[in-house]
This record gives C-alpha cells, structure tokens and sequence, in this order.
C-alpha cells in the first residue's frame, strides 16, 4: 500500500500538468476548447455534429474524437468538412492530457477558433482527467433515468455546463426533470442545463447562445 | 515506463487469482453467481428486480450491489425481500474480485442458491476485472444505439448472455436490430440473446427459462 497510492498520486499530478501546458497552447493560438464527455450512448457525437453545423460558418472550427477501438465518431465528424483527428485509446477508458497533447500537434491550432473533444462514453473515469480545456460539458439523456446525479456525482460535479438529450422521448419515459434537477443542483449549484434533442434539434437555440456567448468571451479576452 | 507495466500486470494477475478463489468458494456452497454489467441506465437494477421476483420463490436469492457513491440500487433490491450487500467501491469505476471477496464473507452462501451481482454502470472497465461469477451477463439497451458492439467490442466479447432491454422504446427510435446482432456475432459468435423490456416484461419468458437451465446444470453438476 505504502508504494501504491504516491503512483496514483503522481500520474495525477502528470495529467494536471499536462493539462495546464495544453491549455497554454491553446490559450496561445487563441483556440476555445470543449470537451464533450457523456456515458455511451448518451448521444454525443449528434449533438456535436449538431453544433458544429451551427457553428461551422462563423468559425474555424476542428474535432478530435476519442474512441476505445474504432473512427466511427472522428468519421462522422470528418464528414461535416472540419477537419478532425481520432485517439484510439487501444481500450483505455477515458482521454488524457497526454493523448490530446499528441492530438494536438495534428491540428493546426493558429487556424482553428473552436477545438470540440469528444471523449470516450464513460460516466465515471473522465472526470479524473483533465485535459486542458476551456469548457467541459456533460450529456446526459432521458433514457438514462433521472437518477444519475445522484448515482455519479464527480461527472456532474466537475463541468461548466450540462446537455439533457433526447428531450422527444420525454412523454415515452418516466423521468422527473425536477428530480434530476434538484440532484444536479446538490452538486453544481447554477450549473448551465440546457434540455434539447439532437433528433429533432428542439431546445438547440439556447445552448448555441450560450455556447457562443462563451466563445465569444474567450475571444475579447485574448490578447 | 519500464516499471509501470509489470506493475499492471501484477495487478490483473492478483485480480484473476482471487476471481479463483471467489469461483472456488461459490462452487463450494453451490452458489451460481451472476455478474450482471452495462452502461449507465440501461436498466440494470429494473432487469435485476424482475428476475428476482420470478426466481424468489424457487430459489434462496441474495444480492451484491456496487456503486461509486450510493445505496440506492441496493436499497431496491433488499426491498424485494432478499439479503443484499452493497459495495461502495468509493469512486473505482468497476467491481473487482477483492471487493466482492469482502462482500462474500457477508453472504449466507450455505443457504444462498443464486447469487445476483450487480457491476457498477460502465460499458469499458468491468470486462477487465472477472469477479469469479459463472456467469456474466451484459445489459445492453435500445436507446443506447445499434452501434455499441462496434464502439465497445471488450465488454461484448466476455460475456456469456446478453440482454437486449428497453425493447418497447424500438418504435420511437432508429435501432436496427441486425445491425446489433451482426456486431455482436462478429465478436462473440453464438451468444446468447434476449431483447426484453424490463418495464413491461416481453421478452422475460426466454430469458428466464435459459437462465433457469444454467442454474439447475450447475446445481446438478455440484457434488
């Protein structure tokens, strides 16, 4: 034991580093980062590519999409005509600051205003790994059942802002919106919760208004 | 890096040793355990509680429940009636075998036939720490979507049954079914599997009855 927990502690410590020196480059090149975490399933690659399609005219935007053993996602978002880069985690069940840190050398950065990061679909181990970047969003969605806070409360405690997806299923599910909200709230009190459906792209405007009001912040702040 | 791997190693080596020595003791009780694993909110809990109520009164049921943070699923399974045991695995993202040998010193196995456990939600890191079950059931779930076999081929590969739940949201989504199963086929040739819905109970009969077989070849086969 007395060995075991300072490793744990110091591949932590790497990633925090990591992190930070991500976050410099980017802050650098005047790139606004998000990354999109969410359990599998959940339906992040939709409303990415959702978002992307608002967002693709008024900004240079790239991906990079983190997947246990496929390019499925990195192809679905290569095919909206941004450039995008796929980490295969070879199993690994999250992304790390090192793995972006490598993707990061395959986009071109001085061109690129919005960095979207897809993570792997897991609800737990990202939330241990920072990656650097500005924004972190969690997905969640109506058939996961209203009682995730409650159930994986570092997830939910640990973003900027929070997705409730496939909305259109609401009248097909039993799922207390105020149930779910009231444990989000325990957690991550004024978090920003935007209900939507990548589906129908019901509930989309607000999130794109803030989502924008965001980058836009980060862009007046920039030198 | 030339000490983190045997590091690692040794770790799954430890873990594979005590699945053995679970293994050995379930056998010596003759208590079948199932080791039931999915994603967040694929129904889990729901599919465990209808299994229970039509095994309880055939067999001495108990159950193992892990979590990151909560009681709350083993709150509803000791509702039904039977002994439950929960591990909070305070944040590890996966049951491992020193977890549930802890919890088996809990259980009355010399009167327990059917041991139920239930994996902490998350479709990547159970399926690298057996637990010593005999049998490991995955549950996945229609709004998940027909691709998971592709995206997450590690879970679907060691698995011995696979639950297909949530059957009654099919008409309100794009999930094609042969899709599913050819993902699954190519990575798990001839696994059994059984779409259901745990909310109205279609599709349990099969599940059941196969289920029902396991236990009574293993209990015949006991000394």
């Amino acid at each position: 034991m007395g060995k075991t927990v300072p490793v744990v502690e110091n591949i932590l410590g790497a990633n925090a580093q990591l992190a930070e020196a991500n976050r410099s480059l980017l802050d650098a090149s005047r790139t606004f980062a998000v990354n999109f975490m969410a359990s599998p399933g959940a339906g992040k690659t939709s409303v990415i590519l959702r978002t992307i399609q608002a967002l693709k005219d008024r900004y240079r935007l790239a991906g990079i999409d983190g997947d246990i053993a496929t390019t499925l996602d990195a192809d679905r978002i290569a095919a909206t005509g941004i450039p995008a880069v796929q980490i295969n985690t070879g199993g690994t069940c999250h992304l790390d600051a090192v793995m972006v840190q490598n993707a990061l050398s395959q986009v071109d950065l001085q061109h690129t205003d919005v960095l979207i990061i897809e993570n792997v679909g897991n609800l737990i181990c990202p939330a241990n790994f920072p990656l650097g970047a500005h924004l972190n969003v969690l997905i969640a969605s109506v058939p996961e059942g209203d009682d995730k806070p409650y159930k994986y409360p570092p997830m939910y405690r640990g973003v900027q802002a929070l997705l409730l997806n496939k909305i259109d299923l609401l009248p097909y599910l039993e799922f207390d919106v105020d149930h779910f909200r009231q444990g989000v709230e325990a957690l991550n009190p004024g978090l920003a919760f935007f209900p939507l459906s990548a589906k129908t792209g019901e509930g989309f405007a607000p999130w794109l208004t803030w989502l924008e009001e965001q980058i836009a912040a980060f862009l007046q702040a920039s030198p």
